[in-house]
């Protein structure tokens, strides 16, 4: 078995067990590791390494792609072994190192990364530790359920672990697609044209003398940690069919739609399900992560392919599409997410994107990282790689949070991770509002009348009217802006009378 | 001289004045007419339309490539012939209009409007009004110092007005390169791969059938409003120096830096200047304007190659360059703002983007637009274009503005243009704070300690010492983040302890 799985002749002397591994790391090192959106990351070498630092002490800076699963996030961050973290995470132990100041963390568009490691304005990263499928005749890596940075990570780093995951589906082998750009100033165009171009190699092309050591595991990847679609993103995803069959209508748009991208986590991946059931069809998806949604949206016959960086799926979907992979293959392709997101790209395809907000305001400016201004919840992701040159830039949350105690819908964000320029659709369980084209002034009386909660639709309308008075391209009373999340600390919601909290929930 | 101006046999009798062109509007209509940043805009007919509405009042959406010259913005809004305005202005009239609600402001990264328009996002565009120096003998329109939206305007239009203008001199016809992207979903990639790339036609190709009527016109373009370098803005432009110094030293650049580009006005315009002291050379700059000091670096045998979407110039300079432009022609192309700010190309290209902030704060976002994040000053152009896509984003600003009333580096920008995410580098005349690979906690002390004016230093230290206090990834006290503008607003000063205002001026 082992034999198919580490196909170069000369690198089965490599093979050594995690904690040998883990000795590799020294502290201060750059370790740049595969993992996407908890897809695909390397499993054993992480946790001896934490283990290690228990006894022994050391810290490292972190790049992932994105996400971590298998607790390693929590795991490393608990044992102290990071000192600084990007360029995105989704851990609530790492979460609150992060806001306690303990770890930095560099919050980055998930296409730029590499661009500044390659360019060497970060890094430069001493290891990469990647998970793969197998190491080719060549010494070519195959990665796993994600490609992320892994590919980059292996061509730039000094030297190379690989871990071998003998649960992860041979037939993973031929998934991927590895093109990297060539640097510039000579950079040439990218040639993906469609979601279904392949311009690159099935593994990453390294000089096997670089990989320090071979580590075989067996552990899967973790479940997604959504939860399925409920009433409230069951109308989101309605409003959102509702808009794109007028966009039909009016000639804009086919019942192909353009090349879908939808963020990760429950609300983005419920709107997209919410597809299975309208008449859109031949469907295609150029997106980061593929959730349980693309694949419920190939078995109802709507999707054509799906072109991705990771797969990440519900624990019970987990086991089907992997046993079943070869069904699917030909319909997917995953790509390192500096193509998956590369703003070429992305401009060129004309994605219409869906991304989650925590909050936006009456402007149509959103928040999706910072909880209630300062505590970051995950990172900005893709979000902006595809918000800002898209063809169609699409915002979904649910009105309220927290029992209705947080409007979600609010005067002014109080982080702005997307500006007014980058949102051209916002929707919440209670409508959609179209700001395409719109000034401010036209904005707010539209986002407050079919987005907002209607137990906060009052207070909401009455601060952009005594806004208004105050006169400006985008009205605001600076002293009130941020009025409604101070409430929320001081009183336990941002509702004005406590009363009618119930009414929100 | 007419018959050399208009080659195409046919149209010679579509020669009309621009009070009958100016006929041709009708209350509502959407109107694109050439201009931008003060170049190239049509200059009789719109003062006719103006005149007409005088008498007849009627209402039109206006859109452009950016700012108009000659008053026209002023002359189009006193005479309130605008109801919609986008993508981008620069007058003291209009502006005041807009803030007052009148017009309805439409502020858009500037490679974007053509795109919303060919997809029916927007418009459409029933008239085009586009200066030209000539039409071909095909009954192409070649454009005067700027492309910006006019060929796209042109080519979706239902009718064109041609303004010929005799004053633009005849050596201008060639600079241009005109390259219209093919439409999604089956768009290829934009040829374009280095600066001097020509990928397009020198005119604008239509049907000349909707030629609908020649205006012959001789009016110049208005002089540029830029002020001359001062101290601090040579004192930016040596950081800014130094820094790129230091990165040929770490082996991250040559002296030939990456493609620059550099945004409108007064201290984009110096800093750029500043590069004529340097060691740098065989510059090239893939750029949207181009200024004074594009000439000043060809002129100081710095600058090998310039491409823009415009030409806008000081009084004295515009008469000697324009005179002159056989000698600079072969190292100038002007091509669609499109294709100029496209995130495809300036990814591609590596570019060193440099814009000016209004504000900045202490964790590096960036305010371009809004004064005290109410007022539209003149709307985010192609920064956003720019700073998300290219290899390293610089904002600089002076540290103060108004007699030292106001600190430019705040606490919590009033309004967000340009993110934490796309912001590397910020300066002002004290100094330069390299926020690569950096936290919010780290960026905080480096750009109090090396931006901020020395009278707001501890004012600011003190803020985010006890923001600190409350943690977070990005310490804020949302009830005091916005106090500096509420300050400015009561007190008509940004300091605490109003006698040392005298210290900041
Ligand atoms: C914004 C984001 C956190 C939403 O995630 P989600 O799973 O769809 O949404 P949920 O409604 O479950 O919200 C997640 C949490 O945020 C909370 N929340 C939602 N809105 C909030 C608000 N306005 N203020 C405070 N908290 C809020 C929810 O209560 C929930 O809290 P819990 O975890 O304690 O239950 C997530 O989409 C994200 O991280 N986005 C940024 C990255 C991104 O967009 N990537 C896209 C390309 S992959
Ligand atoms: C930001 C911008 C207005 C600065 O222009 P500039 O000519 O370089 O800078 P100046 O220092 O002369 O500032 C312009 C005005 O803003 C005022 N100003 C500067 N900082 C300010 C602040 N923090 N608060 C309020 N006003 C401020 C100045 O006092 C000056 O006012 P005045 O016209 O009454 O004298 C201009 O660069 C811009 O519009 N940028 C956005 C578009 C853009 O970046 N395009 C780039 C691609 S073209």
């Amino acid at each position: 078995m082992s034999s198919d799985r580490v196909r170069h002749p000369g690198l089965m002397n490599k093979v050594v067990s995690a904690e040998e591994a883990a000795l590799l790391f020294k502290d201060g090192m750059t370790v740049g590791m595969s993992g996407f959106t908890r897809a695909g990351e390397a499993k054993a070498v992480p946790m001896a390494l934490a283990e290690r630092a228990r006894k022994d002490p050391l810290k490292i800076s972190l790049i992932t792609g994105a996400s971590l699963g298998n607790d390693l996030d929590k795991t490393l961050a608990e044992a102290h072994v990071l000192s600084r973290r990007m360029p995105f995470q989704a851990d609530p132990a790492l979460r609150k190192a992060i806001n306690d100041g303990e770890v930095m963390f560099v919050d980055q568009h998930l296409s730029e990364t590499v661009e500044m490691l390659r360019t060497r304005q970060i890094g430069p990263v001493d290891i990469a530790v990647i998970e793969a499928v197998a190491i080719t005749e060549q010494g070519g890596i195959v990665p796993t359920t994600s490609v992320g940075n892994s590919a980059s990570f292996a061509i730039l780093a000094d030297k190379v672990i690989v871990e071998i995951n003998l649960n992860q589906p041979d037939a993973l082998e031929g998934l991927h697609d590895i093109y990297i750009p060539t640097h510039r100033p000579t950079r040439m165009p990218i040639p993906v044209v469609t979601p279904e171009s392949r311009v690159g190699l099935p593994f990453i092309p390294i000089d096997p003398d670089k990989i320090a050591a071979i580590v075989f595991t067996e552990k899967l990847d973790s479940s997604s940690t959504i939860l399925p679609p409920d009433d409230e993103t069951r109308d989101i995803a309605g409003h959102l069919a509702s808009f794109f069959l007028n966009e039909v209508k009016q000639g804009r748009l086919t019942h192909r739609l353009q090349p879908l991208q939808a963020g990760i986590g429950t609300i983005a991946n419920a709107v997209l399900h919410g597809l299975v059931d309208t008449p859109f069809h031949d469907l295609t998806m150029y997106s980061e992560v593929l959730q349980d949604s693309t694949f419920d949206l190939f078995d109802a016959g709507k999707l054509k392919f799906a072109s991705g960086s990771s797969i990440t799926l519900s624990e019970e979907k987990y086991h089907i599409i992997l046993k079943d992979l070869v069904n699917y293959k030909s319909r997917l392709i995953l790509r390192p997410q500096e193509i998956s997101n590369h703003p070429e790209v992305v401009r060129r395809l004309g994605i219409i994107c869906i991304n989650t907000a925590l909050e936006f305001d009456i402007y149509g400016n959103v928040n999706s990282t910072h909880v209630s201004g300062t505590k970051m919840m995950n990172g900005i992701g893709g979000s902006g790689d595809f918000a800002r040159n898209g063809y169609l830039s699409v915002f979904v949350t649910k009105a309220t949070a927290k029992d209705g105690r947080i409007s979600s819908v609010v005067p002014m964000v109080s982080h702005v991770d997307h500006t007014e320029h980058d949102v051209d659709i916002v929707a919440t369980e209670f409508g959609l509002a179209d700001l395409r084209g719109l000034a401010p002034r036209e904005r707010a009386p539209l986002i407050i009348a079919n987005c907002c909660h209607p137990a906060y639709r009052e207070q909401l309308m009455d601060y952009y009217r005594d806004a208004l008075k105050l006169g400006g391209h985008t009205p605001h009373m600076l002293k009130d802006a941020l009025s409604w999340h101070t409430r929320l600390s001081d009183t336990g919601s941002m509702l004005k009378d406590a009363e009618t909290v119930a009414k929100a929930g």
